[in-house]
């Protein structure tokens, strides 16, 4: 196993061999494999290989390192599926929907009229208040 | 501008300086700014500089500039809004709900009882299929 695995993460099993995967693709940092549970044919994982909960228990470093790889991962699922376009969707946390606590990138291939739906409820700031905001997330970029 | 810019694209011309954004980080590669009709305060999207159109527009190298700062910014906008969780989502193609035409990656603040909702209909592989499905995938990969 990985020098940090979590012995009991599936996906950190999957990493050593312990359980069978579809792979697609694998370096020293990133494996990518077929989502055995997939919203369409062909929806891919991508994920660290080191154990990682959340999207920043990284560092910069190894997310470039296994992010690298999504353009290619992409153009390959949608030329094998056909699909008429993706999304990569990542979560974070059980009220982002998140159920493996070891970071994965979903790639979903999307066809007219498949069962995948999210709405999007967009709304606005009042007068000033993204500015707060701006600074609130640099603040916190610094720290 | 960009030397790749495309003129009549919003995202080229807020990375140009020519319409305003609230920025939260910007590389040599990378900008991000907070998304002005946002589904939740603190939505931010992380974008290259460069113009692509499509994730799979762009080499691993370029990806992997820009998403190196997914985690840092993840957890910003975490400190910063004080979410319970975030997805990253980003969306190639109008049947994957891409609006403007050039890469972004959504950070999105969740909070229990929030709006952005999405489903999650799951299905299965026939017997062998799955193997057929990652053969296809490697072939594209390797084409």
């Amino acid at each position: 196993m990985e020098a940090n695995a979590d012995p009991n993460c599936v996906f950190c099993k999957i990493v050593a061999g312990q359980i069978p995967c579809a792979s697609v693709l694998e370096t020293d940092e990133a494996l990518a494999f077929l989502d055995i549970n997939p919203l369409a044919r062909g929806h891919v994982l991508l994920i660290p290989k080191r154990h990682a909960a959340k999207l920043d228990d990284l560092n910069a470093s190894q997310a470039g390192g296994v992010l690298r790889h999504l353009p290619a991962l992409g153009k390959a699922v949608r030329q094998a599926t056909g699909c008429q376009g993706y999304n990569v969707l990542q979560n974070n946390g059980r009220v982002a929907h998140q159920e493996v606590m070891h970071v994965h990138f979903h790639i979903i291939p999307r066809f007219k009229g498949d069962d995948f739906q999210f709405n999007w409820p967009a709304g606005g700031y009042a007068e000033g208040e993204i500015e707060q905001v701006r600074e609130a997330i640099r603040s916190a970029l610094e720290s």
